[in-house]
């Protein structure tokens, strides 16, 4: 059966089962929804679209015909009329697509009203639906941007989505075997450029597709794979924004991809600004470009936005349901379900396994489980790391210490994660008055924050409820300066004004923290802290293990060497990833327990240690593949 | 560069560094060799061809140009007058493709003549190679059929060679890494329907192309595995004429396959047999066909046979060698060696690590080896086979106790390789007295036979002498009756007499020895011996078990029951794999030792055991992936 005819069956089915006054108008499939218009959208109460869900098993979504709609211009005004003036409306986003209008507003609940009688009001006077949320305390530019790129071009995306929906919900006929395999097409035995391929007779998915920016040889996956063939992708899942896992997939548009990205909708922002931040330091380096802005956007209007725990068709025989990894701001293990109860696999994506000051700890339950891959960053016999208190202590200590002999600390950091945790720290040893000096955030690093605000529902309970407390908030402590401009920069680095410095790259790989580190590295009153994982190969690493010397090519284009005379310091327990004891701890804990244990995302030594481990302390079926095995799991 | 003009400097070349009286009229790729056509071949003498192809690296062949050739007529007229009466000769084969005549001969000396004389003065007349054979004491239908399509169809044959030359030939520019990865697609953790996928960044070459008679739906390899794409394939390798090794062959050509098959010159024609008989068999039982005999004949004309011992490109990277592997005639097994002395693989194929009657043990030495693929049919913890000569007192004394008390002894066996082993057996053994009754066989047990008795280059010294004194022939002996019709299949069942008959196929999944299994099996006088492996799911593996009943369907449509009352007994010795001590010792003597071994060709307990036993012993990489795993050797 074709698409269409399955598309048409299912029309007669809802038609039949609904109420006649709902009026419907079209029935089509829009990505992994199966969306209903219609003339009267508030006849469908929840139980009837609960119900027809569950009879057709599908996702149902009932959205106004656009008919309907009051124009957006029109829709405003309304809105402004029939809302409290004390809401503080700030900005109201339409999207065509949904039918939904997100209106932000100082006070939420005045837009909702008593009982929720201002938003009946809203609806039933514009007939979009209202989506009343709090205006974030920092604006974020690059959400900005893909709010209007999505509200532009939203007839392509529109076509997009109808386009996937048709492919997922193909009709397949498995003759033999139903088999599932993964092929290791990057970050196995390795970190960086993560990249599996599952693949089932009828199915082709992508777990992440990351680069690795450290090697010039090794950045990119292993597309020459023989099974791999980029036309016959279903999807693509990324676990989280941070480049080793993402870096690539709008590469993949560029090469010829055009099915969707699946992701959480933190994810999908955050990736956007470090894909950027990527383009922009490549292109200041001179580097080659795998891609182009303009792929960015492509993959901005393929990427499907799902939220923890909603079950989604990704392919006539698999679901995928994303869980909390703890990891980063909307960082996601991702659940894969095969055939009709046949078979689970879970890929953790990166995790941390206990709660950190921005996040809950990551997921360990599943409905089923038979199959579990796991990251191994920390995975080696001897990576135990301290706690985040002993961390937190000793990042204050060498701050007030270096602060007091009036030199200046840099933490190269992550932009996304590993930069906000630091910035909780700092701000709170601020307000204890262990040290009194001004922290720098250059890079991406205000950006990111501000998409952390955006997102109060992925962070942790305590952190959310300090945001919404405007007084409280610790990102907008008068402690952080933002650096705008080159100028600033220099500054800062010229000053004698003692500082603590937060700035990308995380690895000394290139941005604003090679700039800083190559003024400051001569003088031994300043130091430097590394606060996250240094990958083999780069800058950050050398620095770790003792380099003392380190060559740089000037403006004129000679080589000359810097002197390391600073103080180097790394401080492991603000790591986003869990250590050896978190890991084996999230073996032990996860239910139900699986019957094979796949390690990557770890040097070669760490992953082969970790697997061993496993095996003998769980008597499980483990493995340490290399990129370009494929493993049979089922 | 184009294979033309890497064609066109290599003409330059060749042209340059020969002596100007050969006159060289054209170079060409075909298959593996590099073929000079000159008008005097006999200016090239070995030692100028040896240097060419030295400096070249380039297999060389020099022949007669077409244009000076004898027609086949007038040369074999020209034969006859030169060569003396009492040589007697039997055939001439003229192979337009290599400029070469066979000469079957009575006397092959004679043809010789004195230090070569007469050869000399035949080349001279009609300018031909001659080859002087000793005539086979059995003519075989099946080479003389292929020898008749590779004459008939001598242009296309050759086209498809110059193709293969120029694929082969092509010039490669790999960019980053050379790696080598082995896809399963049939025939681990499992016996049966053996092929394995070998990549490389520029190659893609299948080592065999089984399947399996046993199983309706695991009959055929993985082709759905997504690296598997028949149009990308460089070469196909051919280990042995069993079907789980070759039986797809033919299957190949007709989904879009048209590259090489490379194997031994009897696993050739012993597959072309087998391939032939598969089909007869199928269409008997109304079972679908996965080819037709057309495409064994497509097959046969893209065969490219190669000798042990001589090393050969079979893409722009890879070069084969075969060695015997002392499984059936013409068995091998498959060394591949990879770029510039960057690595090597070796594909036991199935092997017998000791002398038979047949053949000598598998070579068990290498230039360099880094990884071997070995069997493991007999590689459990309690698969130690009794020696041949016990196995052999064993049947002996089955069969004369059967023939004593009037019954008819049935061996089920392959018919290439265990059928001629047990004539030699049992010939000896009439010969000593032990029994006295014929032994009948069935099937194509004869053709097979007539086709060993064509190469006794590949038959081990001891046979290979006997069958050339034709009054000690084994092979010729009084007491061996072919059975040539249903007729006198009747006959033999119906009759009072004691005998003992060898049928095809081995694991009674059809053919006559099913026929004779039903009419035998219900009389207790009469005794089934089993002396090869009966593979899982057949109807050899459940009468070994014990069923006491077998349903079978009658002519009518309906089944019945039949009692099982004969004897059954197993005989393990006389199996052409090696017990698992043997396999062992392999491993243990293989020179270079490798760094990696994994298990194929065993049940899946046996592959695990095997491997888990070699890791333990020497402390070795080994695996036992299942179907559809790929492991990455480099």
């Amino acid at each position: 059966m074709s698409a269409e005819e399955i598309l048409e069956n299912l029309k007669k089915e809802i038609i039949k089962r609904s109420p006649k006054e709902a009026k419907i108008i079209d029935v089509q499939f829009e990505g992994p929804e199966l969306v209903i218009y219609v003339k009267n959208p508030e006849v469908f109460t929840n139980e009837i679209v609960k119900k027809l869900a569950k009879d057709l098993r599908k996702r149902i979504s009932v959205r106004p015909d656009p008919s309907v709609l009051l124009e957006p211009e029109l829709a405003k005004k309304k809105i402004l009329e029939i809302v409290p003036e004390d809401a503080g409306i700030v900005n109201c986003v339409f999207d065509p697509n949904t039918g939904e209008v997100i209106i932000e507003s100082k006070k939420p609940g005045l837009v909702i009203g008593k009982e929720g009688k201002t938003l009946e009001e809203i609806k039933k006077a514009i007939k979009w639906a209202p989506k009343p949320v709090r205006v974030p305390p920092i604006q974020s530019e690059t959400i900005k941007a893909i709010r209007a790129t999505l509200y532009r071009e939203r007839d392509e995306v529109k076509e997009i989505l109808r386009r996937i929906g048709r492919r997922i919900h193909r009709d397949v006929v498995i003759k033999g075997d139903y088999w599932i395999r993964v092929s290791f097409l990057g970050g196995a035995r390795e970190v960086g450029r993560s990249c599996l391929l599952v693949q089932t007779p009828d199915t082709r998915v992508l777990l992440d597709c990351g680069i690795n920016v450290a090697y010039d040889d090794k950045t990119f996956p292993h597309f020459e794979a023989p099974e791999f063939s980029i036309e016959d992708l279903d999807a693509v899942i990324i676990t989280h924004a941070h480049l080793d896992h993402c870096g690539f997939v709008p590469g993949l548009f560029r090469y010829g991809y055009d099915g969707p990205v699946y992701c959480t909708r933190p994810t999908r922002d955050l990736m956007t600004l470090l894909q950027k931040d990527y383009l922009d330091i490549a292109m200041k380096e001179g580097k080659p470009l795998p891609y182009s802005a303009k792929d960015i956007k492509t993959c901005v209007k393929h990427t499907i936005p799902i939220d923890y725990g909603v079950t989604t068709d990704i392919s006539p025989t698999i679901k995928l349901t994303l869980h909390n990894a703890g990891h980063v701001l909307g960082s996601a293990i991702a659940h894969l379900h095969f055939g009709e109860g046949l078979y689970n696999l879970a890929y953790t994506g990166d995790i941390k396994f206990e709660p950190s000051r921005l996040l809950e700890p990551a997921v360990c339950q599943f409905p089923r489980l038979e199959t579990l891959i796991i990251e191994s960053t920390y995975g080696g016999y001897d990576d135990v790391l301290p706690s985040r208190e002993e961390a937190e202590r000793e990042l204050l200590k060498v701050v007030s210490e270096t602060i007091d002999k009036n030199g200046k600390v840099l933490i190269p950091v992550f932009g996304v994660g590993r930069a906000q945790e630091l910035m909780l720290v700092l701000e709170e040893g601020y307000n204890q008055g262990i040290f009194n000096a001004p922290v720098y955030l250059d890079g991406m690093i205000w950006e990111a924050t501000a998409i952390h605000t955006a997102y109060p529902e992925y962070l942790s309970k305590e952190i959310r409820q300090k945001i919404f407390h405007e007084g409280d908030n610790p990102f907008l402590s008068d402690v952080f300066k933002r650096v705008g401009s080159t100028n600033e920069r220099r500054n800062i680095i010229d000053s004698d004004e003692p500082c603590i410095i937060l700035a990308t790259s995380g690895m000394l790989t290139g941005g604003p923290s090679l700039e800083y580190f190559k003024n400051l590295a001569p003088d031994e009153k300043n130091a430097i802290i590394f606060v996250g994982y240094q990958a083999e190969g780069t800058l950050g690493r050398k620095i770790q293990r003792g380099w003392k010397e380190i060559p740089i090519v000037t403006r004129n284009g000679k080589t000359k060497s810097i002197p390391v005379n600073l103080s180097v310091y790394t401080i492991e327990g603000f790591s986003g990833h869990s250590d050896r004891k978190q890991l084996i701890k999230y073996i032990r804990k996860v239910k139900p327990s699986p019957e094979k244990v796949i390690m990557v995302h770890g040097e070669e030594s760490k992953c082969i240690d970790f697997s061993e481990t496993v095996r003998r302390l769980f008597k499980k079926q483990t493995y340490a593949p290399n990129n370009l095995d494929a493993i049979r799991v089922k």
